[in-house]
């Protein structure tokens, strides 16, 4: 199951070039330590942080009921909940045993365990208000942002985090790296919120549609606070999944509404903003960040 | 939520005493270490051994639909299945942080770590396979022994190998107690699965019962292999839960038969057989193990 989820191979085991996703996380640990001239040190925390965020993938495929994943069937939509569910707890542990393996200076292993064990309390705390959104009205801009910190910017930032712990880097430096991290990881929610509705299936490899499930995502929260009158009309019909009369209101219908409203730009400019500051977050001095600059740069421009 | 899961307050918050379980494997760990004269030493890692089970028992609750546990409704039960998902991952990633504040002797945290995860690799293997058998058949014994280390030995088998960890025993004692408490945990299981069908509910907290599920548990697993022919007719009426006639044969008819094929009594016989040799695993030497004797042997006699 693991290695189809990596898309290693196809459902029965027979060898497969799937892709692996974009292993964004993996290569902000790696771009952080190489930035310390340390990237072959922080091979095995970049596995680490890749496997803790899988196995949130595994789970929230469970939570969102979503069948498809990199096009192709998700874990449980194949071999059921239950296995899907074991299997992400394991990958859970995996990652915990592979940074037990990992000898960086004096007392590092164990800093890198709780960073990462931090980060995974506050994705689920996340992930959480992520649940509960869909079902509450209003959602403000700062409860959105919030969420967004736990859910994908706690592990951005934990990434980060480790590339500069695998390096030997002063607490300063890391924790300034977690702050980027964290603030690059927001940007990157708010990217994936606009590809959540305006995203073409052929690239995302995903058919759910954030609309459809009633989620309350930066480009709906913004449109319902932007006072337009394609605002209040969006607030009027975008009932909570349990609610909706289902149909009434297409999905074209709502996600024009919602750019009407300036849902979508705002969102973008607001993604700009949080990459914008992140890069001042950077530690000043003679480490070339310019990997991780780019990276977070290339997190604003792709469309999956 | 976890505060309701441990019995600490009702679903609105309110604090109140129910029960917090049994916490036999804390209580293992504690003994263990107390045994070298380290119990202190040891709560920290007797609270994470705590956790990491009632994640487990949280996930379980999801996975087996169990609307009951110790007496009152399930955490799932009253918020909703992608709520106790999370919820147990949060207390996985606790555990693990509980332990990286733990000082032992040098080193000795890694290794607490590291034991802690391979055992919730193994509890996973384990729980995979329980729910595979009621799709399965015929399950062997051998088949269910492997079954039962992993998803219950797995982590009793832990608990006391870090109690022997935070006394700082040596390699060797350690993984002695590891095999002590494993076998322990197989016994413990056949016990419970006694209970399982044949345990009162007012003293269990729970109204499932494994036949109704059409789990197959020791009792039924030797009933069928007893080739008596109660356990003839049994094998050919217990159909795996997704082929079952239901209601055709009732659950008492079931319990009968089980114990007409000598499942019930082979069961306690074999766990009986798993305490003593397990007993026998103890280091020889000065160490008082009499706590941890009798906590192995108080297993053998519940009824919940």
């Amino acid at each position: 199951m693991a290695s189809y989820h990596f898309g290693y191979c196809d459902r029965h085991g027979t060898p497969a070039s799937g892709t692996t996703g974009k292993m964004f996380r993996a290569a902000l640990t790696l771009a952080t330590a190489s930035a310390f001239g340390a990237a072959p040190a922080a091979v095995r925390y970049a596995a680490a942080v890749e496997l803790i965020h899988n196995f949130t993938l595994i789970h929230d495929d469970i939570l969102d009921g979503d069948v498809e994943r990199r096009g192709r069937p998700t874990v449980w939509a194949i071999w059921g909940k239950p296995p899907a569910l074991l299997l992400g707890d394991a990958l859970h542990a995996l990652a915990i045993e592979i940074l037990t393996d990992t000898r960086g200076p004096e007392g590092r292993c164990d800093e890198a365990v709780r960073r990462i064990e931090q980060a995974v309390v506050d994705m689920c705390r996340g992930q959480y208000e992520d649940c509960d959104f869909t079902e509450r009205r209003p959602v403000t801009v700062d409860a959105y942002l919030e969420m967004a910190a736990g859910k994908t910017g706690a592990l951005t930032g934990c990434a980060c985090a480790l590339g500069a712990l695998a390096a030997g880097a002063d607490v300063r430096v890391v924790d300034a790296l977690e702050s980027f991290g964290r603030r690059v990881g927001v940007a990157f929610q708010l990217i994936d919120d606009i590809i959540g509705i305006w995203g073409d299936p052929a690239e995302t490899g995903k058919t759910a549609s954030d609309i459809a499930e009633r989620r309350m995502t930066m480009p709906i929260v913004a449109a319902i606070a932007s006072g337009t009158d394609a605002g209040r009309e969006l607030a009027a019909l975008y009932k909570p999944a349990s609610q909706r009369d289902s149909g009434r209101h297409g999905i074209p219908h709502i996600a024009d509404l919602i750019a009407s409203a300036g849902g979508r730009e705002r969102t973008r400019r607001r993604a700009e903003l949080w990459t914008n500051s992140a890069i001042v977050e950077l530690p000043c001095g003679g480490t070339p960040f310019n990997e991780l600059v780019e990276l977070a740069r290339a997190a604003l421009r792709r469309d999956r």
